[in-house]
Order: structure tokens, then sequence, then C-alpha cells
């Protein structure tokens, strides 16, 4: 048990009604089948405020930031506005550094019409190499999330597990 | 007085301590001696929490949306933070859409470093063709921000004003 | 017949069997049905060599330069290879600047699976955004091309032809 | 000897006249010296014929092929030409697939301007994740190279070769 990675999947938007959740759900469900320590985690408990500077210590990132100096990885399901990444997200991912480092993210798109959100995923595949994180090449792209079936998705699952695994093993054996 | 092309200069970072703050009033003043309307606005007054989704109305977002259905174009401010944009910034585009249309926007970079935020720069141009706005070629880029010197930039204003009042008569004449 | 807008269709992929070739044949019908005087070219007849630098007048160029002078805008047709544009295009775009100022550029994205070239499309509007062009909210997102059904894009077709006379009726005004 | 990491320094630019080659003759000696095989090599090489899919053996790419499937990594140095990546560099990098997959890339932007060629660099690490690489955090920014001198960029190869060391060397005991 005290072996396995520790992989906290974040669910990246903090709107009422966010559809995503179910993505988050179901990826952290799929991840701690496959054997991995995967908390759901909400980027509604760490984004408490817009105007504090991160490296101002403050009890809303104190959690994440110890969760994060723990993990070996990182799993982000987020929707996709605007061909972006939703502003709370990017200002929890902001507020820490060097607990990002050398471990793998990966990256899983949500969106409501047909393209599964790819273009997020583009734009926080750039954000986390600042992190000094290694982005995967494996994403799940959740397409037409309102109706969504888990059962689409389970092959994507198997392959971003591996990939995951392997790269989270690789990084951790050597830092 | 009442032909004046209204281009809100948005100043796109909410951190306590922000230095771009001194890159914005800068553009706000060139652009107003240029013959613009450019009142500088500040996320602080319109990001005001994470979970409202944008399609609710809110006090909050009320002006914001009123100036922005006047407005001509819009100008933004921005500091580059992991290579992206801020989370409030973020937040405050993604409220509004029918009153972006046809209207340009010209996205200037700050950064602490020699890059001027120029990356941030490219995901914002994603962002907002995504709102039916016309990206300016033109950019400030401000580098080394924490020792701000204006005249550095009064060339680069000059054409970005040029291209600006271009693009916005040709838009507005249109629209 | 004199006062229709001349608006190209380059066919972005110059590699034998390109599977874009339906595409683009589709989207230069269309405009040419829509009222636009829009002939479809081909980056092979363009990109004869990867080592003249395109400042150096050439036979090759000189039919491209002198199409892009005359043009009111321009359609560019190609797929997604590694989430970004085919070498040959590029090629060809670096080649001209001044040619393709404050003209309105539509990018359609084609791909073999389901998400229909949507981050090639991103990457070339960050290009072509630097050649003082205006990128179209606008596409064509070409999935599953090997079984190219010509009436699942009709639709989506019509809203391009409309963004895009709008737009290159404005700056041609302007201009 | 034997023991020494192979990571070729691929010339990102065909182009006659071109001074990357002078950021990349210096990346390469460089590496050498912090203890690296890393041979100079030449996208003119390789990149010889636009039309040939790269699924179709040749004689051009064999040679290409057969140095990154014993590569250990792989180091772009590339101009920035209209914010995005050369042709000839895409042709040749599209050639390739299975041998990329699970080693690093360190990809170094050159720009006649100051921002070093940030933005290219940005647009690779895309390309390249596409290919189960793992883009480095740490890049060169050869700025202004039309004057270049390499004293400038000392401390910055130091780190970059350390970062490359560590990520090649994890990802080589894992492979």
């Amino acid at each position: 048990m005290e072996n396995k990675l520790l992989i906290p999947v974040l669910l990246g938007t903090a709107r009422e009604g966010r559809q995503s959740e179910k993505a988050a759900i179901y990826v952290s469900e799929q991840l701690i089948a496959a054997g991995f320590d995967a908390p759901l985690v909400d980027v509604r408990d760490y984004a408490v405020g817009v105007t504090t500077p991160p490296w101002i210590p403050s009890e809303a990132f104190a959690s994440w930031k110890e969760l994060m100096g723990r993990a070996d990885g990182l799993v982000i399901v987020s929707p996709e506005y605007n061909h972006g990444y939703p502003g709370e997200l990017k200002i929890v991912l902001d507020s820490l550094m060097a607990e990002y480092a050398r471990k793998p993210v990966g990256i899983c798109g949500v969106s409501s019409g047909g393209f599964g959100g790819v273009r997020v995923v583009e734009q926080l595949r750039l954000v986390t190499i600042n992190f000094q994180m290694v982005p995967l090449k494996a994403t799940i792209q959740f397409s037409n999330i309102e109706t969504f079936e888990s059962a689409k998705y389970d092959e994507g699952v198997k392959k971003f597990c591996e990939e995951l695994q392997w790269m989270a093993t690789a990084l951790k054996n050597a830092r």
C-alpha cells in the first residue's frame, strides 16, 4: 500500500453547475482502480482569492502545497473556456513552483462540443513545462460532456495510466 | 470630443504589489495623448469571485459588460505568469462574449525578465480570437518592469496607436 | 464580376496521397458558389526548395507574390501534423510579408482523427498575426478526412463565408 | 567513452546565410565540453524534398532515423520565423515517430531581435510532446544573433546541460 504513487486529480473549474466534475470523478476512480493513490482535489478549496500573491503564506494554499510536495505527479481535468484554461485553475497552479519539479503531469480536456478540450491541453502543457513538469503525450479528451458515457473512455484511460505509471516511476527513481 | 474611439485599457493582474500597474498607467496615458478615450480599468473591480458562472447576472460584471458594449476595442496590459495569463484576467475576459465581437484588441505583455511577456501575448491572442476580436500585430513588450523607463517605449507606442486607430476605425465603419 | 473578392484557397500539404486535397477542393467550390473569386492554389507550386531565403527573387515565388499582392484575403486548408503545420506550408507562408497586411485569413484544419485539426489552426493563427493578417474566428474543421462527406460541413461553410465576406469587405474599404 | 549520452544538436534552418549556425556550433561544442556525445547535424542533410511522405523509405531519411534510433535525446537550435518554426525543420521532425519516444528534447531559440526566439520554443514544445518526447524547461535563448557573443550564454548553458544530463539519464535508466 505504501508504495502507491500519489497522483492528485485536480478538478480545474470552480463554476456552479460545472460538468467537468463528472470527468474528474471518473478519472480519479479509474486511477485508483489502476493502483494509484489518486485523491480528487478541487480548485474551489484552493482558489480563495485573487489578490494575494502566491509567495505570501496563507492557510488556503498550505494544504495544496503540502499535497504537491508529497505527490509523485499530477493529473489536471479542465474544461476549455475560449480555447484556454479557467482563471481559477491558473490561480491555483501559479501558487507553487518547486513542488512540481521533475514530476509528470497528465492533462485531460473537457468540452461541451466535439473537440474534447484539446486546445486547453496545449496551453496547459506550456504552463506546466515552466514548472519543470513533464507533460505526458497521453491525454483523455472528454467531448460532449453533458451526455457523458464513461465506456467511451476506458481504452484511453488504460493507455493514460500506463504512460503515467512509467513516467512517474522513472522520475521518482531519479529524484 | 464625442467622436473619440473608446478603448479601455485593462490591467490584467490583481496581485498586491503588482508591477504591471506602471505599464498600464503609461499605456492609458499614451493612448489618451494620442486621441483615444482610454480609461484605465482594473481586473480587481470585476473579478470578485471564482464560482459564479458568467452567464448569471451579477452586479460585479454589469459595469464591465456595459463598458465593453460601448467600446470600440480593448487594450490588455498583462504580466506573464508561467508563460500564460493571470487567472483573474481570464475570469474577467470569460465573462462576456457578444460585447467583444468585431473589435480590435491590442495586447501588451509585461515581465520581470528580458522577454517582455511575449508568450502571454500569444496565449491571449488565441483566447481573444474566440471572442471574434481582431488581435493586432502591434504590441508593446515591457521587459524588466521593476526598473520601468517609459522613454524606451515611446516609439513602439506610436506604432501601436496607429495600428489600433486604423483597425478600430475600419471595423467601426463596418459594424 | 470584377467586384468579386479575390480569396485564394491554399492547400497546405505537398505530400503524395494527401487527403486534405478533398477538403481544399470542397472549400474552393463552396467559396466560388458563395460569390468569391476563390482559386485553389497548391503549396506544391510554390515550395520548390528549402535553402533559398525568401527575400531573394525566384521564379517560383513570383506568382505567389503576385497573387497575394492582388488578393483580398486568404483561406488555408491544412492538415495537422504532430499538432503543427506542414513544413512546406510554412516555407510558402514565410516567403512573403507586406502582401498579407490588413487582409483576413480563414484557416481550415484537417485530420484523420476526430479533432478536425483544431491545434494546427491555433499555431497558424499566431503565425498569420505576425503577417498583420486578421485570423477569423470562423473555421471549418474536417475530421476523419479519409471518409469525407461534404454534407456535414455545409452549415459551417455558410457561417465561414459570411464572416469572411464581412471582414474582407471591411478591411478592403479601409485599405 | 562508450558511456557518453548521445544527444545530436540539430540546426533547424537550411537557409543560405543562416545566422543560427553560429548558435548551433556553440551549443554542440559546449555539450561536448560537458561530456555529451553531441554531433552537430543539419536539416540540409535530411530535408531533401517536400512531397515524399515520411513513411516511405528514402535514402535521405535513413541516416536521420538511424541516428535518432540510437540517440538518448535531442537538442534543437532553431531560428524563429514569424513566431513559428522553419518549414524545413518541421519536415525533418515529422519524418520520424517511434525513435523519439521517452527521450528529452532541449530547444534553443534564435532571433535577430531581443526575444531569443522564445515563441518558436513554445510551438516546438507542443510538436515534440506529440513525439512522446520530454521538453526541458531549460532553454538557451539567443537574441541579436547577428552580433553573437558566446560569453553571454555560458551560465545558461551550464544549467541547460545539467537538466539535460539529469533527464536523459533518468529516462535512459527506465527505458
